[in-house]
């Protein structure tokens, strides 16, 4: 039996963006059409981007649905030479000048907002930032659906949201941006998406990201979450029990509660990956959205660890559906192999 | 009961997308990950792509998958400088100088194909166009699934390809280019995509094109729209019959077997669609893609059109699961309504 711990690099679809992409799937009609089977899928549109707007308290501000947050951070960053911070994703630190400051917990200092990227939560370590006032771009993507937040009261222009991290389908995502602000289209050619967005919309992910932000709204709401932090504090104190000298990078910042990130020197993310992957665990090293390509976190430099703790760290995100026995079983097999590990090396 | 004849703007979901959607539901892992439930994720993601090669006669290229036509439109064409006719689709000619001849039969004259893009059919009238050797780009869309075609004899570099068109999800398509051919990614951040295309795959609504890919693929050589146009010729014929003075821009055209596309001049397109989708049947004036508003059709006026004709045209687009009962129901409530109009304009 196989144990998911890499939630933060997709998680598994919800029953209910499951049920409504089936009933999505019968719908026949283009949303731009003006017939009777055009209005339907524009209503279904429509719908779920009520329920994006209403879990991410973004009511009143424009709900742009995009492939992915990697192409919502195109839409929002690309030639507008915005400040970030190393730590950002790639999606974010391919369009930014990466040049803000970042400290050992993880924490990034904003000069100037109004020019600015920030993410709220890190992938990696989870870290969770303070977003300053008037900032311009947030990246909200691993935060959605795992902290009560509100994009109107966040303080951000506009911000990049993802549903597959949130158990709405791979493929979808959003630009939530402030009503009333510029923003010129890069797909061209129809006048989808307030005239923001081009293209038939992808109205089976929609439907899917509608229903998963809803039901994560719900679940937050009922503390299925604060299981999620007791279940990774659990897991933190087993591996520290046993591996005194590991590194937490991080954990003395306020984080997301799924996610630990954890550092051997010497040991190979990339090896700590494969070994558990061999024993049944799904973990990761830094991002997963590098085409399976593992080095040294970037993360982790930018918070000023050396190449040797950067790139013998490992990712483990949890979800509510993670049960004690799984924590339990990874903490056991990891410490195993990690005795392993420390007996070659001496 | 209504009818639907707008299958040139989206068609139904195959039940062959249908089930490969849901088995991709069960696909837990990013396909980034290297972990087992990532390399899963990679091998539907592969299985689909040789899938939609096979089917496009495009084995041996690279086809790269984008959020749809539109977005592969963009990633072929912006900033390219290239040459058009105002014949392409919105999203193709955003990106083009439309400034190449189209004559009254609808047909185009390419004079540097190295520097021009030229659609394979016309998604209006239906009208196929003749590919020269060395052509730039070719938008595919409408063809694909319709007509018998090869990439790889097109004599292109590369093609646009959209998945509802050919009942596969909305909000996935491909771009399709010759191996070796230089292309810079538009969306970054990730080396997805062999690096052409950033962003977590969409790998439920690839699982679905790959599979509505193969079954188009599968009827089209079982010969599926040959009856389609029968049924088209007999809809035409009834059409001409009730109202001789009817237009049919193209029809002396090669043209695609489903679409058929008239005019009566004085009586608006947008009427006609919605007197049309009172009495239950779902058609179209000019493209879909431009957020309801209905004109006169840029493709019409191309051709040499007045703008009374350009105003007064239809489309209808017909699929294998039309019926012969469906066309000659709709050729009977069209005639009613055009002597009724007749009647009034008289």
């Amino acid at each position: 039996m196989r144990v998911y711990l890499d939630h933060n690099a997709t998680t598994p679809l919800r029953a209910e963006a499951r049920d409504a992409m089936l009933r999505a799937m019968d719908v026949v009609g283009n949303p731009s059409s003006v017939h009777a089977e055009g209005r339907a899928a524009k209503s279904l549109v429509e719908a779920a981007r009520a329920q994006v707007a209403a879990a991410l308290g973004a009511e009143g501000a424009d709900v742009i649905f995009t492939s992915g947050a990697t192409e919502a951070a195109a839409l929002a960053l690309a030639g507008r030479g915005l400040h970030g911070a190393e730590i950002e994703h790639e999606a974010v630190a391919a369009w930014v000048a990466t040049d803000l400051a970042v400290n050992r917990a993880g924490m990034v200092t904003v000069t100037d907002p109004g020019q600015s990227t920030l993410q709220l939560a890190n992938s990696e370590t989870g870290v969770i930032q303070t977003l300053p006032e008037g900032l311009a771009v947030s990246d909200m993507t691993q935060a959605f659906g795992k902290l009560p937040l509100a994009f109107n009261w966040a303080g951000c222009t506009m911000a990049l949201v993802s549903a597959h991290k949130l158990g709405g389908p791979k493929g979808i995502g959003a630009l939530v941006i402030r009503r009333g602000t510029d923003l010129a289209a890069q797909l061209r050619g129809g006048g989808q998406e307030m005239g923001r967005r081009a293209g038939t919309e992808n109205i089976i992910g929609i439907a899917g990201f509608g229903a998963a932000a809803a039901a994560a709204a719900r679940d937050l709401a009922d503390g299925a979450w604060d299981r999620v932090a007791e279940l990774r504090n659990i897991l933190e104190k087993a591996i520290e029990a046993g591996a005194p000298d590991t590194i937490f990078p991080g954990r003395e910042a306020q984080r997301l509660p799924n996610t630990s990130c954890f550092a051997t020197p010497g040991w190979k993310g990339e090896t700590q990956v494969m070994q558990m992957d061999l024993a049944g665990f799904a973990i990761s090293a830094g991002s997963a959205c590098s085409s399976g390509k593992v080095r040294a976190s970037r993360v982790l430099r930018a918070m000023g660890y050396d190449d040797d703790v950067a790139s013998g760290a490992i990712r483990v995100s949890l979800s509510p559906s993670t049960r004690k026995d799984d924590v339990l079983r990874f903490a056991e097999t990891w410490l195993a192999k990690r005795s392993k590990f420390a007996a070659r090396a001496a």
